[in-house]
């Protein structure tokens, strides 16, 4: 194989108590990815949404990173060409870096056929993760690569659980810029024990209402979260109207990775009357799409 | 009716990451209890394990609140006898209370045929918790009414959420003292956003090994508490003697509540073995019993 492209998909973490473990592959954005084999070295060229804001340099790029650690674990003699299309707004919480690196480590694997295991190739992208998040977060490649709705229960060894899931959701991309270091910052140290079983408590209905398809139980849950969505939501402005004008019309509704993108469980029937909600308070992309499928090839040759 | 008796089960709560949340119904030890219509009042009389340490009067005895309560809201004329045999010793970490509570519960709900929905028998049983745990916990009497693994992920409104279990495990009865009181104090007021998270995870992973049915990843996930379980084994002598020298002959083992009771998942064939330790370390009750169904009816007349 000389060539592959690939839709690397959004993907939304935490979703509430499910902070740092949780993720949820989505249909829409997605990026583009094509990976070549090339004369020698890695070359990058990056178009698209918010391209002036992304680094070309390996060393400096999510994709760049993984493609390089591939190369070098698996001594590859060749060059890659990485282009990559940007359909994900970078610093959107809705996994844009993750895309690329779970896009490029998918892409490596076919184009050199490594018969990496989808545990692998979450481990390589998360290496790419480590330049923009500061550590090897595995909690957007993770849904990225398997789909659906993934658990990343632990860090060395790293342990990814995947449940299958299929349902509608709306994510909304306020136009406002949500930097992650103040939304890491703007969290408390510490917590309550009260807290902490709160949160576990929330969360682990969540994972129960999955495997019960019980979709209203786990928006309900997923709104419980009492540590980090009510400092989050502080950083986006217009959230808290958007949360109550709509909390009818939905399941659920929570701030997507560290925002400013918010992804919305909605209600049948129940989609036109969000989106004039949503168009009202921030007059931004909405998409209305399901739960993804993870990675997926669009052309090899 | 005029007569019910009932077996009701120990149960284990905590189960490590789900600290007041989880509970697991077990088959041994039990208390059996008999209720009997009788002229007026309420009376109890308790007899077996650490009878002498459980007070008969009716405001300070789990069974007796509960019995009071259910009399007042359905303004019952008649009076109730109460007869309590404990096969599950006070102060154990195995529900001792709770099993009085909620076979009270069970009981009165047969015996005046009132109709009362599982969850309502747990809201009823929770109000004799509260006489012995300060607050209305629902972590005991939840698996004791429903039988197999419970998760108490709300109070007020109180919700319950069940999931039918079945597998072996170990129970440990050290001949210990562990005030509830002092097992609370020990724990930390506050903690880390990163060991909440790192419960979240693992306690999400017990949920899902239990519908995937993979008591080795739910014995794992058991094991990885890091907020309460390093406190608290060290109010159990002997505990992490037992814990290092049994590690490869289980699937998990924690503390039962708040101790000195401990809940091992034994592996297959590993029993005779684990009993040596457990003699060696403890020279205590064990008992080799399976997840429970909850509360039985023996006999009604
Ligand atoms: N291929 C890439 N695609 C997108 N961003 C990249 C890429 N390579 C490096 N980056 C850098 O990563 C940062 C965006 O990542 P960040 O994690 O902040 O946002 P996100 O991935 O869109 O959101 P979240 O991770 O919260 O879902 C930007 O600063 C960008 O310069
Ligand atoms: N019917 C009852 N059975 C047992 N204990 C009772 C009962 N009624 C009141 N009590 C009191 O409750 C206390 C035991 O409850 P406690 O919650 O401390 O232990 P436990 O229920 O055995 O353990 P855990 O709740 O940690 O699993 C004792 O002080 C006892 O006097």
């Amino acid at each position: 194989m000389e060539k592959i492209k690939v839709i690397s998909p959004a993907t939304s973490a935490n979703l509430g108590p499910g902070y740092d473990i949780f993720g949820l592959a989505l249909s829409e954005p997605y990026d583009t990815i094509t990976l070549s084999r090339s004369g020698g070295g890695i070359s990058i060229s990056v178009k698209g949404e918010g391209a002036n804001k992304i680094p070309t340099d390996v060393d400096k790029n999510t994709a760049g990173v993984v493609v390089r650690e591939i190369i070098k674990d698996f001594n590859i003699k060749e060059g890659v060409k990485i282009e990559i299309e940007k359909g994900i707004r970078p610093g959107s919480g809705l996994g844009s870096s993750a895309a690329s690196s779970a896009g490029a480590a998918f892409a490596m694997n076919e184009l050199f056929n490594l018969n990496l295991s989808k545990l692998e190739l979450v481990k390589y992208a998360s290496l790419g993760e480590s330049i923009s998040a500061g550590f090897p977060h595995a909690d957007n490649v993770a849904p990225a690569i398997y789909g659906g709705f993934t658990m990343v229960v632990n860090y060395n060894p790293l342990e990814v659980l995947h449940i299958p899931v299929d349902f509608e959701v709306v994510v909304a991309l306020p136009d406002i810029e949500v930097s992650t270091k103040k939304a890491r910052e703007i969290l408390p140290d510490s917590i309550s024990l009260r807290s902490m079983v709160n949160n576990v408590g929330k969360a682990c209905g969540m994972i129960y209402s999955l495997f019960k398809k019980d979709v209203e139980l786990f928006g309900r849950c997923m709104m419980g979260d009492s540590v980090v969505e009510p400092y989050r939501s502080q950083l986006i402005p217009g959230y808290l109207e958007v949360k109550e004008k709509i909390k009818d019309l939905v399941y659920g509704i929570t701030i997507s990775g560290s925002g400013p993108g918010v992804i919305i469980i909605p209600k049948e029937g129940k989609i036109s009357r969000i989106k004039e909600v949503l168009d009202e308070v921030w007059a931004c992309p909405v998409y209305h799409t399901k739960v993804g499928t993870g990675i997926q090839i669009l052309e090899r040759n």
